[in-house]
C-alpha cells in the first residue's frame, strides 16, 4: 500500500500500551514511518525495544498523531497533540467517543482535524508486552468524525485503519456511544448483575448450573477496575439501555406474579410470550461467522473421553471427510470424565460429517 | 446392578416422549422390566418399536411410576396413577416442583408414596424419536421428596436415578423451584430482554456486535413455547430472581446516571464497582469441568485458517504433545477466513502447548 503509506507518514503514536504499540506495530509492518512517545519511559523503550518505531525527534511534525492513552488522560492529551502539531490529523482510540472529544475541543483541539476511533481489539493484558503486530487485523476499526471534521483529515483516519491492515465503519459520536452501550456495555453490566446473584446461592444451586448461566456470566470475570473507568465514561448511554432492559425485566416480573396468582391470565401469557419471541427475533439478527448475515448452521452432537487425543481424533475425523467446522461448543458433563462436544457445520455438510464420525466409531447422539 | 433392578421392576413409564423414551431406554438397558403407556397410541407404537418397553398388561401393577407427560398435564396424572397402583412409588420427571406435586396431591395422589423428580437433561428435539439410551448418563436427577414422603418410596426414586446412569441430588420442593429459577429460568429471561432489544437496533450497531454479545443471547433463540410454559409454572420463583435483577439493574442505572452528571460522585462509583466485583465473585463460584470446583484454566490463543482440516491439525498438535484440552473457544474474526481459537488447558500445561504449537508453525499469540 504505497500510497497509503505515503500520504499518512509520519504517524505519531502517543501512548505505547497495548493497543498504541499494537497500531505502531502494524504500521511499521506496512512500512510507515512511526514516531513514538509515552510518559514513561520504561514503556516508550519497551515499544522500541519491540521495533514499533522511534522516538520523535525534536521538531517533528508527524501528519497523523494516533492517541492511544487511557481514556481519562484522552481529552487533554488530544488537545495538547492538536496544539503541538498544527497541521496533522489527530485522532485517537478510547473505547467511549461523544464526552473525550468534547472535552478535548473544549479544551482546544482543532475540530477540524479531529477524528475519533475505535478499534474493536483487546486483550486481556495490558502494556506494550501484550502488544502484537496482528493484533487489529480484519478488525472493525469504527472512525467517528465529529461535525466539523475536514473530509481530507477524515480520509487519513481511514488510511490509518487500512494500513493496520483493519476495515473502518463510520458512526457518528452518538452512534458509537449507543453501540457500544448496547452491544458490549450493557452486555457487561447484565453478565456481571446475574453473576452477583450467585454470590449469595446456596452450593446445591451453584452446583446444578448448566451451560446457559455460564455462558451468561463468562464476561462477568473481566476486570472490574477497567469496566468501572469504561462504563462511567459512557454512563449516560449505558443508563439508557440498562434502565430499558430494567423495565423489560420488572414487565416480565409482573406478569409472572399475575400468573402466579391466575395461570390463566391471558393477558400475562401475552407479555411473556412476547419477551420470548423478541428475544428470538433479536437473537437471529446477529451476524453471522465474519460479519456475514446469520447462517443457520446444523449441530452434531458427539460424546467422546476427556483425555488427550480425543478431540484431535475428533477433528482428524472431520478434516479428513473435507468438512469445515464452523464452531466448536464442548459441554462438561457432571461427574464422568467425557464431554458432549457440539460441531457446527453448514446444514447440507451435517449428514457427511455423522456419517464419517460414526464411520470411525465416535459416539454421535443423531 | 441386579439388585437396584430387582428392587424396582416393573417401572411404568407414563408418557412416551423424549425424557419418557429415554429413561425406559435406560432402565431396560439396566435390565428392569419396564412398561409403557402414552394417550398418544403413535408415540406408544414408536417408543415400543425402539425396544424401550412393553405396553403395560392388563392389570398390571408396577413397583415405580415415571410419569413424563407436559407440566400441563402432570399433576393429573401423577394423582392419577397414584389412585390405579396403590402399592406404587410414583415420580414425575416436571421442570418445575411446587406447583406440580401440589396439585397432585390436592388431585388425589398419595402423598407418601409421591417423589418429584427433574433430570437436568434434554435436547433441542421432543417426541420418542428424538429419545437417547444415553440422554440420561452422567446427568444431574434431583428428587425432591414432600414432607410426607415415606423413605422406602424415596428410595426406590434414588434407584430409578441410578438405573438410568444419573446422579441424584435431594432437594426439598421449594428449593428446586428457586434453585430452577436462579440458574436456569432468571437466565433465559435475562438472554431473551437483551437479544429483545436488538429487534429495534440500526444494522451498524448489530454489526459491532462481539463474543461476549453472542454469549449472552444465545439461549435467546430457544423455543418460545416451551418456555413461556415452564415459566409460568415456576412464576412465583422467577419472579422473585428477575425482579432482584431488574432492581440491580435500576440501582446500577441511578448509579450511572450519577456519573453522567457527576464524574465524581464516589457513593456512584462505589456501587457500579461493587456490582461489577460482586459479578467477578459469583461466576467463581460457578463449578468448573465435571462439577468439581471452579478450576481456571490457562487459555493460549492461536489463529487458523478457516479451512478444513486446520482445526485438526491443530488438535492433533496438542494430542501428539499429550495435553488434554480442558475447553475449546473460537472466535469468530470480521470479514476474513480466519479465526481465534482458544484453548483452555491446565495452567502448568500451558507452556508445553504453546511449544507443541510453535514447533509446528502455528501462529500461537502469546
Amino acid at each position: 500500500m504505497p500510497n497509503v503509506v505515503t500520504e499518512i507518514a509520519p504517524v505519531l503514536v502517543i501512548g505505547t500500551g497495548l493497543i498504541g504499540t499494537s497500531i505502531a506495530l502494524s504500521l511499521t509492518r506496512a512500512g510507515t514511518e512511526v514516531w513514538l512517545e509515552d510518559v514513561s519511559s520504561e514503556s516508550l523503550d519497551q515499544a522500541i525495544a519491540m521495533a514499533a518505531g522511534t522516538e520523535i525527534p525534536s521538531a517533528g511534525q508527524p501528519k497523523v498523531v494516533v492517541v492511544a492513552v487511557p481514556p481519562v488522560h484522552a481529552a487533554r492529551v488530544i488537545a495538547d497533540a492538536s496544539q503541538r502539531f498544527p497541521g496533522a490529523t489527530v485522532t485517537d482510540v478510547t473505547s467511549i467517543k461523544q464526552r473525550v472529544l468534547e472535552d478535548a475541543i473544549a479544551a482546544g483541539a482543532d475540530a477540524r482535524r479531529l477524528v475519533g476511533g475505535h478499534p474493536m481489539a483487546g486483550r486481556e493484558v495490558s502494556g506494550p508486552a501484550g502488544a502484537r503486530v496482528d493484533l487489529l487485523d480484519d478488525r472493525v476499526w469504527i472512525l467517528t468524525p465529529v461535525e466539523s471534521t475536514d473530509v481530507d483529515h477524515l480520509r487519513q483516519a481511514h488510511r490509518v485503519v487500512t494500513a493496520c491492515g483493519a476495515y473502518a465503519i463510520e458512526m457518528s459520536v452518538a452512534e458509537h456511544d449507543q453501540a457500544v452501550a448496547l452491544v458490549s456495555h450493557t452486555p457487561q453490566v447484565l453478565s456481571s448483575v446475574l453473576a452477583g446473584r450467585l454470590v449469595a446461592a446456596d452450593e446445591e444451586q451453584v452446583r446444578i448450573a448448566g451451560q446457559g448461566l455460564r455462558d451468561m456470566t463468562r464476561i462477568a470475570a473481566s476486570q472490574s477496575n477497567m469496566w468501572s473507568q469504561i462504563l462511567a465514561a459512557n454512563a449516560e448511554a449505558v443508563a439508557d439501555v440498562v434502565g430499558q432492559v430494567a423495565s423489560d425485566l420488572s414487565r416480565t416480573e409482573a406478569a409472572l406474579r399475575a400468573l402466579a396468582a391466575d395461570p390463566a391470565d391471558s393477558q400475562a401469557q401475552a407479555v411473556l410470550t412476547h419477551v420470548l419471541e423478541q428475544g428470538t427475533d433479536g437473537q437471529a439478527r446477529i451476524p453471522g461467522k465474519h460479519g456475514a448475515a446469520a447462517t443457520r448452521y446444523a449441530e452434531v452432537e458427539v460424546m467422546v473421553a476427556d483425555r488427550a487425543g480425543e478431540l484431535a481424533r475428533l477433528f482428524v475425523a472431520a478434516g479428513d471427510a473435507g468438512i469445515n467446522l464452523e464452531d466448536v461448543r464442548i459441554e462438561h458433563v457432571l461427574g464422568r470424565p467425557s464431554g458432549l462436544v457440539g460441531l457446527s457445520v453448514r446444514p447440507e455438510a451435517a449428514d457427511a460429517l455423522i456419517q464419517a464420525l460414526q464411520d470411525r466409531a465416535f459416539d454421535v447422539r443423531t
